[in-house]
């Protein structure tokens, strides 16, 4: 009954191919039109998102730039990370909620940021924040460059969790295939 | 005879003011209109360039970004640096010339890569290179993120020259104005 195996085999071995096909920290070309490299929302609802290029990814090991679309409505969870992280906003409009770190022992009530097309805004370190398509007519489209990559992200269920009870995610979702495939680096 | 003295005090506290305006190391709005953002050519023929987020002007510490638009013929001296650089082009297109690293003493003749409208590329640490917009109709416009900010620029007088031979340009003439204006920092 051997031959029952053979489809699993055949199985395997496309999802490898793909798998390392995706995943090219050793070499990969120089120039790549973004509009053929992959797109997914990783189980994020009205989320498309980009590695243009990154660390998991590609090798990179200062610098990461993902390439966001966010439907009417989506949004990132409330989250910190201890990197840098500036926006450029391509399209659209939105919310950028910020909680800037005042010493207490939870982010508290965010102050509001309105983000609009060919703005930049940048997140400080460690801050608790939330990017929020908050325009009802159009998608909002940024790019997003952050430091230490692969980013660690930690997760708040809200704006009064305490920084102690957010939930780690590392890797994150973008990362999570790719990331066992990486060489080992210092870390950062 | 001091009166005369007076117009030098009045430019000299006009010309504070402003860079103290420019160089905002200690706190900048969380978003800035791009457009608003001062460009410059820096003296280069061709190019208008604006640090959207900058290490001497806003302080950060890991990444940078910048935007930068080439008139057609226009293009960046012959140059290499020790940090990871990534582009993304919003418009036009042009050609990247790049020796990557072949052990020899100089760069010898590059690869030329096309680079297109919603394409990314990258830059290998320390590699020889020059983007220069060879479409003769189109301005070239890139976002371009370095690591290891402010960039420390080794430039080549062509293509033949020995990498010791190149000249050292820091800071670049973008951070110039801002640079004694920075905290002190570690050496990275």
């Amino acid at each position: 009954m051997a031959f029952l195996w053979i489809p699993f085999f055949i199985a395997l071995h496309f999802s490898t191919a793909v798998e390392s096909s995706h995943c090219a920290v050793n070499g990969f070309p120089i120039v790549r039109n973004i509009s053929e490299i992959p797109q997914d929302n990783y189980g994020r609802q009205g989320l498309s998102h980009i590695t243009v290029a990154g660390s998991a990814l590609h090798g990179f090991k200062e610098i990461e730039v993902w390439l966001q679309t966010f439907a009417p409505g989506a949004r990132t969870p409330i989250h910190r990370h201890s990197c840098e992280e500036i926006f450029v906003v391509l399209k659209g409009s939105g919310t950028l909620y910020l909680a800037s770190n005042s010493h207490k022992n939870y982010p508290g009530s965010p102050q509001e940021f309105p983000i609009f097309k060919n703005s930049t805004f940048f997140v400080p370190v460690n801050d608790a924040h939330q990017v929020w398509n908050t325009n009802e007519h159009e998608d909002l489209q940024v790019l997003v460059v952050i430091s230490r990559p692969p980013v660690k992200v930690f997760i708040y269920g809200d704006w009064n969790m305490p920084h102690t009870a957010t939930r780690l995610k590392f890797p994150y979702y973008w990362d999570e295939a790719c990331y066992q495939t990486s060489p080992t680096k210092d870390e950062l």
